[in-house]
């Protein structure tokens, strides 16, 4: 079973994330995020949160998918996750997650390497791209030509790349900036990566 | 001298940024951005880039303030970052550097650490709030309520804050989403760390 995740971040406007979203087998909304569902008229099958964005006449509309989860501790999103672990739903397509506060954006894509720990196979698609967390060495689809970026949260983690225009040859890269703007060279790149994780951007 | 830096991701908005780019006592525009500047009639002092998204009539119109660097190893903001420091300026205001591509904007947060090492005095300001980084320990003007959000670049350092809801106690911050979603218990809040740097987001 696949949920896709509604995060509070811009509705997307791109099809991708837009097509995951209209055609989700399982649709799960993050708090405030039932406005932009409920102007579409699109009934999602839980509505996740701390509900403090969920106005009063929603939350008596939707009163029996209302999960409600005060842990001051994690965000919106990692309840939504949460949820769907406790429904036995390891797939995950989260959409919506980026776009407005840029400490929310990076926090979210952080939280991917949290979630891939916790059992998930989960992909995060953007207006722009997709981005996915990697526990061990992958190789991955792709196409010639296809922007990619790879982020390394961990500064130790050294890094072997093939079939990247810009190799990355045994080195770490411990800042934000180190992995962007890279380029697969064929319709496949490999990572070979120790001790990990990395989190990686594809643009579409 | 103070600069500002319209970088060519989303152009502002919020009243913030535009401000600072209206009010500019000098602005250096990044490479595709001009499109922007040239719906609203603005002239920048310097445009900056490896010129490859800018249109050829626009480039026969700024002749004289074209500065081309083809340098494949730095992206346009860093170019103009660089054209500042060239001409003494080391106040620099950097807008528009958010809200297109996610690995962009990771990018260019991240790349703050790097202009503070160059010796520049810099902000990001975006349309939800200030982004500068700290390279040594420091007191920061806030006010009681506002949302503040710690990025630790370097997984080894160690903090210690002040004056902030929830304290970091001589802990690291080694993934993106730990020093997210904080707040300011009054005007100002102080950060003790080392080795460095810090990276952070002030809500407006």
């Amino acid at each position: 079973m696949k949920a896709v995740i509604l995060a509070n971040g811009e509705f997307p406007s791109h099809p991708k994330p837009l097509n995951e979203l209209l055609n989700a087998p399982l649709l799960v909304c993050c708090d405030g995020a039932i406005d932009r569902l409920e102007n579409l008229a699109i009934t999602p099958n839980a509505l996740v949160g701390d509900l403090d964005s969920v106005k009063e006449h929603l939350k008596r509309k939707y009163e029996s998918i209302l999960y409600y989860d005060p842990d001051h501790n994690t965000n919106d999103l990692t309840k939504a996750v949460k949820w769907c672990l406790n429904h036995r739903i390891k797939n995950i397509v989260i959409v919506g997650a980026t776009g407005k506060r840029e400490d929310h954006t990076l926090g979210n894509i952080g939280l991917l390497c949290n979630y891939a720990r916790m059992g998930v196979n989960v992909t995060m698609l953007t207006d722009t791209g997709m981005l996915q967390p990697l526990l061990t060495s992958t190789r991955i689809e792709s196409y010639a030509g296809q922007q990619v970026s790879i982020f390394s949260p961990n500064n130790q983690t050294v890094i072997y790349t093939k079939n990247l225009k810009y190799p990355i040859v045994n080195q770490p890269l411990p800042e934000l900036w180190m992995g962007t703007l890279n380029e697969s060279l064929g319709d496949w790149f490999e990572l070979t990566f120790s001790p990990g994780p990395l989190i990686i951007y594809q643009k579409y």
